[in-house]
């Protein structure tokens, strides 16, 4: 396994957020910002915590940020060696890929050469851990503050209503209390290995512990941290459990070989190997880094935000993003995180039942930003106008209901990759039933036709609002009719038991015949003599403007182009892939030819303003033989958190973070696109389409309990289309 | 009969827009507006024809303003006399609202005296005439440059692709040709009752007869200008038809007794007189007085736009304001004008029947904006977004489908008030089946509902779009739906070979019975417990901000309340009356504790930022005993053109004019509310509730083909209830 680090010399203002983005560590329970050990809120630190939110005021609900325990700051001679205020010869930030270290190297003028490693624990996954070096070129003074920082980076913060600080048994901690009145407590203890006063304070909301010491010329001073985070989801004092963990943790060198070992073994399973093109086989490996470090190992029943573990962005919310474009990977790679991650689904039904009924509908409704219990987070205006500042009233909430349907796709993926129809059982066959009578409750249909309508909803494309039956949420919702019937016809027949204990819950039988006639009378959008299948009713009779020339009508770069008066709202120009991520969900369906009529239509008109968005577009390429055409758009998903850039605002707000959707997408790009997986009751068969340049490719995925090894060209080791 | 004169002494520039409106006069055919002779395009000058439009390139189409016959210019010693450069000692310009006679009197610096009276003929309807007598205090040569000035003003023009200006035997004419290929001709005559000069020349798009003469000191000369109007719509030659009429005029003297003498005639019928309220007296008067002005008198098949024939303003296009607002006056005063009006709505019946197509529907849906041949001049882009100055999409063409039922009531009335059942023979139940058969068409259920609901539409308050299940629309539906079987039922019987023609036409017997029952299953907004009706699916649950909140929320004064993100559009204040216009207008069907209940709730939500809102609380106050109430909310219809002032913009269009459809309310709130009519079979009853100060009312009204005196208090002259 090749080694992989990602370096950066650059600790400039504006490249900041990014870099924050781009050298996350994070164990699943929590995400390190890939931020300096001396920065703050102001710079986007953060210690975001997975499943715990948090409301302030009328704000959004957001994801709590815990006290921060990686904050330090050296002084020399009373002056801080803080970047990027201080002058440094030399500085050097390092994620290594592979081990899930973070480290920083800096030179300062004044001689002083400083060098921190730390890593979110990934087995112990409570904990943080770090390691910092100085060494003086010539004697000096040094004072190093370690805190315990509670003034976080928030959103729509305060969070903490209250942050209690405090120092026992040389343990620094930090409780923090929220509004909603859940608990944080983050609790750190240090090493010095050289003579040294410590003395604590409070200052505002940090805690310090500040260590006074002296080095001589080329003398090395080492300093360890390791710091437990606890919150009242995981028990009920937060603050002993964190306190008892710092206690317990061994050294670091000890911490640090278990958690490399941890990392040892996810590699073995997820390394991918490109032959000949270092560049896609760094990205896709580092995609795969983004996927493993925000994977909820730890936890039963728990899913991935959108934009990962980076923050409070798009309120730290699940998305369809997993179901559709993580979970291939995770299935891949940690079948049972594909599976806790469905058991969150199945858990939050609840909360996808009372939000049907605010509807006026039935069955399950699942939330478009859905945080714990199911609760949406979505709020009725997610977008600021750029030129008065107000905010704009989407419908992401109310009409993006294509969101149900791809919890059930979830479901109906696991087990038809896993061959283990325990889902279903333990629950899954009632969020489908519930998720048929919510498409059952919103069909309409006009008086003087027999013919089914979803109306006013939002597609794929957010940039087309309340639009006429979109063709993507048709067709995924005639398939949770088909998947209705089919599910729970077959569970009578195998699991006559679960079924009828299902029956007495849900009294459903009697609408089975209504979910099947539904399956059959729901508007198509029939291809038109090209092929091509119109997006909703009326598309094609919108103006057919170019990408370019609708980018041209922006006043301000920042303004939403969607909604009701803006610049794409009235064309064909697309947000982000939507019959074409339909084509692909539902391949079966449809023909090479039909995918290629598609590909090529709906190809220029889209914008790509979704990270979900490119990934589609390769698969189809591929699919349709043109793996190099293919291949430009795979790599801007394997790349999007590799370099940064991406849609940072939409109208006035920050959208900015990771993508781990781009990088399931890209692995989703590299199995079913180009190595044309196809697996099946044998096992899988691949049938390579390989862009220019790949020699060989070679990866591993767990298919039915089993690890299948894949591999073609001058990988392939004897092994092409090896199955079992 | 008193007298009625309205005056002025400024001719400020700000207020020429506003003056324009208020001193319009007109025949039907034409409207001139109450503009000074010496001004041009700029201070919007318009000889504004009805009937007639014209598209320049892809601006909206608007109705054609002639060549100006009435442009004069006086010179003394070389030096314009005209205003407001010039300096005036005294300026009057007055309306003399009974003779409609326009006339302005000016006294310049240098002690000329400047005194000009001219009228739009009301019998003869395509004459203009005007006389001049120009007095000067000391000796001066002066110059009259009498002009047709084919230089109009134009919104979206110019409309005249030529401009052919002659003099033949002394006449001028001008032949304007459109873009369209229609013509307009002008051509005028001039006496001047002095020895003079003549000289005929061209000077851009005008055509000029400048005439030099001198006067002694004291001397007065007159001027007089007889002109004819003639369009390609008139006849085959318009300009000699024109050149005719010309010709063939008889003295000033003579057409001006026989205007004063048509306008006796008129007043002789429409006068109303209010004993102890002079303000309101004259208020109605001069409201009268505009109706009659734009009153399609000459016509078979003609309709009245919404801003009368005050110029360009919302295309020159008849909405639904003629059936609804003006229609009750026409119906009282000239019953063959009301039928000259929904003539026109069954003549453009095909133009209905192509727009229903267009958007995939059956039946008819009339023009939001009708033209001529039903032509729907409604662009999807009505308003223009302050902030960006891009044009807005809007849906007033789409969505606001409660315009074919406008059509129905206004057939209905007239059936109703006439007594006349011709009008459903002689085409309106044609109409009438096909407004139904656009209804059902329309109509959706939800597959797991037995209701039928109307959704995504626009009610008559504009600022919430795409809601569903209006109200106000599905009440007037189920109207549609009821009088398709009741008319036909009754024409089955009564007229049955009508009835097997119009069967043999439409085939429409056996859609019957699905009207019958859609009457009955379209949904129904049930008065909540307080009795108030939902004024859409989820009005209430809308921000309930009051009007004065919603206005401070305004950044720019002149943007858009309603759209997507109006300040109005996520609240409950609503831009005019929606559920009160349904109450008064089918309102044999609720009871005054209905009425009362939403006139409570809704007046304080309510904005009035249409000139059909107030006239419609007026009605519901009076209804339920509360006159005084109604009183200030009347006299804002009553005067909406005499004080002016009212909303001049949407976003950054103009849509200034005169506003007969208040003028019509305000005759209504008279009728239906103050004097309470209740009219059947047997005559007119009247309760009348009369507002402070009213010591008597007296009007009389044609009803059923029969004079009828309506009176009471001081005026009732013992007629108290008067009927047939």
């Amino acid at each position: 396994m090749k080694e992989l680090m990602i370096t950066t010399s650059s600790c400039a203002r504006e490249e900041i957020p990014d870099l924050g983005n781009r050298y996350l560590t994070g164990n699943g329970y929590m995400g390190v910002r890939g931020t300096l050990e001396e920065y703050g809120r102001d710079q986007l630190v953060a210690v975001n915590l997975a499943g715990i939110y948090d409301r302030f005021g009328t704000g959004w609900r957001e994801p709590l940020n815990a006290p921060n325990p990686f904050a330090l700051r050296f002084l020399s001679g009373g002056e801080p060696l803080t970047l990027p205020e201080a002058a440094a010869d030399a500085h050097r930030q390092t994620l290594d890929v592979r081990r899930a270290l973070h480290s920083r190297e800096t030179r300062f003028e004044n001689g002083v050469c400083l060098h921190i490693e730390r890593f979110s624990h990934m087995e112990q996954v409570h904990l943080l851990c770090l390691q910092a070096t100085v060494t003086a070129q010539s004697a000096a003074t040094f004072t190093l503050e370690a805190a315990i920082d509670g003034d976080v980076w928030d959103i729509h913060g305060p969070h903490y209503r209250e942050m209690a600080l405090d120092t026992q048994d040389e343990l620094l901690t930090a409780l923090g209390t929220t509004n909603e009145g859940d608990q944080v407590a983050v609790c750190a203890g240090y090493t010095l290995d050289l003579a040294h006063t410590r003395r604590d304070r409070t200052d505002a909301r940090k805690r310090i512990a500040a260590f006074a010491f002296q080095l001589r010329a080329g003398e090395t001073a080492t300093f360890t941290l390791t710091a437990a985070v606890y919150t009242s989801r995981d028990t009920q004092s937060p603050a002993d459990a964190a306190r008892r963990a710092a206690q317990a943790a061994p050294a670091y060198a000890t911490l640090r070989t278990q958690h490399i070992r941890c990392w040892e073994k996810l590699w073995e399973r997820a390394n991918i190997e490109i032959d000949g093109d270092e560049t896609a086989e760094q990205a896709l490996n580092y995609s795969a880094y983004h996927l493993l470090s925000v994977a909820p190992r730890h936890a039963e029943s728990l899913s991935v935000p959108a934009r990962g573990l980076s923050g409070q962005t798009y309120k730290g919310a699940i998305f369809w993003d997993t179901e559709m474009f993580m979970l291939d990977f995770y299935l891949a790679i940690l079948p049972e995180v594909a599976k806790a991650t469905l058991r969150y689904r199945i858990d939050t039904l609840p909360g996808a039942r009372v939000k049907a009924e605010q509807y006026g509908l039935r069955g399950a409704f699942y939330a478009w930003e859905s945080q714990e219990g199911g609760y949406d987070a979505c709020s009725d205006y997610n977008v600021t106008d750029v030129f008065t500042q107000r905010p704009m009233r989407t419908y992401f909430r109310d009409k993006q209901i294509h969101i149900t349907a791809a919890v059930v796709y979830g479901l109906w993926k696991y087990a038809r990759w896993t061959g283990d129809d325990s889902l279903w059982r333990e629950g899954g066959a009632e969020v489908l039933v519930e998720a048929a009578r919510f498409y059952h409750s919103l069909l309409v249909r006009r008086v003087e036709s027999d013919i089914d309508e979803l109306r006013d909803v939002i597609g794929p494309d957010e940039y087309h609002e309340r639009v006429n039956n979109n063709a993507y949420t048709n067709e995924m919702a005639r398939f949770v009719f088909e998947q209705s019937v089919e599910v729970t016809t077959r569970m009578a027949r195998q699991a006559p038991d679960d079924f009828e204990a299902l029956e007495r819950k849900l009294r459903f039988k009697t609408e089975i015949p209504r979910f099947t006639e539904a399956a059959c009378s729901l508007k198509r959008q029939a291809p038109d003599a090209k092929g091509v299948m119109e997006q909703f009713d009326g598309y094609f009779a919108l103006e057919d403007a170019t990408v370019a020339q609708v980018r041209a009508r922006l006043i301000d770069p920042r303004e939403y182009w969607g909604g009701a008066y803006g610049v794409a709202a009235q064309t064909q120009v697309i947000k982000q892939a939507d019959v074409i991520t339909l084509l692909f969900m539902l391949r079966d369906r449809y023909t090479a030819d039909t995918l290629r009529a598609n590909y090529e239509y709906y190809l220029p008109r889209t914008e790509h303003g979704s990270s979900l968005s490119a990934c589609m577009y390769a698969l189809a390429a591929c699919a349709i033989g043109k793996p190099d055409e293919a291949y430009p758009l795979f790599l801007g998903s394997a790349q999007a958190d590799l370099n940064g850039g991406g849609k940072q605002w939409a109208g006035l707000v920050y959208i900015g973070g990771t993508h781990p959707a781009a990088a399931g997408g890209a692995y989703m790009a590299l199995l079913w696109g180009f190595l044309g997986i196809q697996p099946d009751a044998d096992g899988i068969r691949i049938s390579p389409r390989l862009p220019k340049g790949w020699q060989g490719v070679a990866c591993q995925v767990v298919y039915r309990g089993q690890v299948v090894q894949l591999a073609c060209g001058t990988l392939a080791d004897g092994h092409q289309g090896t199955a079992f």
